[in-house]
């Protein structure tokens, strides 16, 4: 089986959910600049969550680059992924319409982690299909992000029922970690591993 | 005609499907656990309908990957697979509204045994493009799962008159059936063949 | 310019519009066989939508088949079609929540009008690009459906203002005449044709 | 990394921002054809972000195909240029349910001057990948649309603060610029830089 057709359905599920998300962002009823304050969470959180299904397909992009077959277990495990994916509309509705209450941070924060657990259910069964020569295992080696991520989300999770700013604010540092250019920091982690 | 766009506008169409189901999941109006209770059933059949829209996606990917061309028959019979499955939102969203009523989960047994009809009469004319040395034919040869399938469902219609849960059941365990990995059971079914 | 491109953006905005029709079918809010009733006329014109919108991509996926390169004109071309394509949604749930009204009917006929000047001027600049040893041209001459289709709208338009029926019913007959297989008909054509 | 799955990513996004802004155009309750009329404006804003979202895809389209292969950097810019697209939909609803009030129209200029600046971002991260010999340099070099379009919409965005109607017909303005063939203009210039 070829990967072309997995990362075509793929594509084509990340962009509705990507563009699903801004039909949350109703137009007001009013027609002044005050009108669209109401609106401003909905779209910062709509930034966030654009930022988090862009990660993904770049990632998901970067991951199923490095193999040209995929197995059922692969299909399976993508079809996992995806549908973590595309409960972030649902996710990203409540925290908005609740300004940052805590429950919907805390939901928001499981289907982070969720995805993130899927991510890499994903990236283990193209590692086993590759074998021990697998250029996937060797670039994920030095994926500190990946690693990092999920603890944070399992740090805000329970955050959200004490200060559920800071963990939608370790949600906004995870995007921006992903965000950064990896070179410098990678150049450093290899001078690192090298000394 | 190649059969690559057949698969990306049925990708196309599918991925749509797959998320429009995503839409039923409101975000309750409270902001307590509490508030997420009566979206159970909810969320529960869309993690069916999802599993059956990805156990077709999955199907149909290994059946269009064994010709290279279609013909004009191939794609009305894609069409009208595709119709049945554009059904499958509606009818999810009126099973999960009314806590698993008897017609709701008859209609929703009529559509999956339609889409298997479907899926039916797609295989029946892609194995008679491919003529006698059909590479499907022989794959098909073995498909227990597709035969057993319509049977239940045809069991199950019936029965949501009188005991809607056992059939909502037999729709869980059908789902079930495809996703257990097939290697095991074939192998079992290869060794009884030979036997 | 590569003609490839312009297929996947066409398959992915007629796939939208075929699955956008079938959220006017809304679950109804009873559960008993009645509450379907009144949903039957939103479903029969939902097929015929779909119908429409999957003959379009049939023989969108034809014409473009025929040629491998597309120039700015053609781009303008192929989105002036998708626009009118896009407006069956609207036309067919009009048509639909009024029983078949006069001018929701006529509304509904300016659409499909609009869709078939719009396919055939997409026609043209292909037939165009290709020079006088058009492929497309000579796969065109004998297309007697393209030049009955849209007398046939001309003459429901007016007519739904009299017996809106028989305008719906022209609408069936179209679709119908396009659904049948060719060949049978194209054989005696062809008979005619070396007669 | 090739450029294809972007390209291919862009287009599920492009082909789902230009279909859901038809939801927007909802059936009238009456049957009349007076009912269409507070339609209108609702159709001709339409109808421009339709040409607008069409002209994006078209040139979108044309970078792209000037390279065949992407960087990280290229991939963010993209995304960027998507999210701004992606709120075309909501500024377009926003100004047409409230006949070219001035805030909605001003909003909507902004978007617009965003999207242009994002794509501008993305034009320059692909001619640094290129280098000194960039194809798509030597292409953009005689781009005065590409330069004009931002300024007219600076204008129009002050402007839509005392008649909004001029800066929607800037607006239009624009976008008829674009769609007329660039052979002639292009010639023209020609000329006159060979003077």
């Amino acid at each position: 089986m070829k990967s072309s057709r997995l990362e075509a359905f793929s594509d084509g599920v990340i962009a509705i959910i990507i563009t699903i998300m801004v039909l949350e962002l109703k137009e007001p009823t009013g027609t002044a600049l005050a009108d669209l304050k109401p609106l401003l969470p909905i779209f910062l959180s709509y930034v966030l969550s654009f930022l988090y299904v862009g990660i993904y397909w770049n990632n998901h992009h970067h991951m199923l680059h490095s193999t040209k077959h995929v197995t059922g277990g692969i299909l399976w495990a993508n079809l996992h992924l995806l549908f973590w994916l595309s409960l972030f509309p649902f996710a990203t509705a409540w925290v908005d319409e609740n300004h940052l209450a805590a429950i919907p941070t805390a939901v928001y924060g499981f289907v982070l982690l969720m995805a993130a657990m899927a991510y890499y259910i994903l990236q283990c069964s193209i590692i086993r299909l590759q074998g021990p020569d697998s250029v996937l295992a060797a670039a994920v080696g030095k994926d500190w992000k990946g690693k990092v991520s999920p603890v944070l989300y399992l740090v805000a999770i329970p955050l959200a029922f004490v200060i559920p700013l800071i963990s939608n604010g370790l949600f906004v540092l995870v995007a921006l970690l992903w965000l950064i250019p990896d070179r410098r920091i990678e150049r450093v982690l290899a001078k690192h591993e090298t000394e």
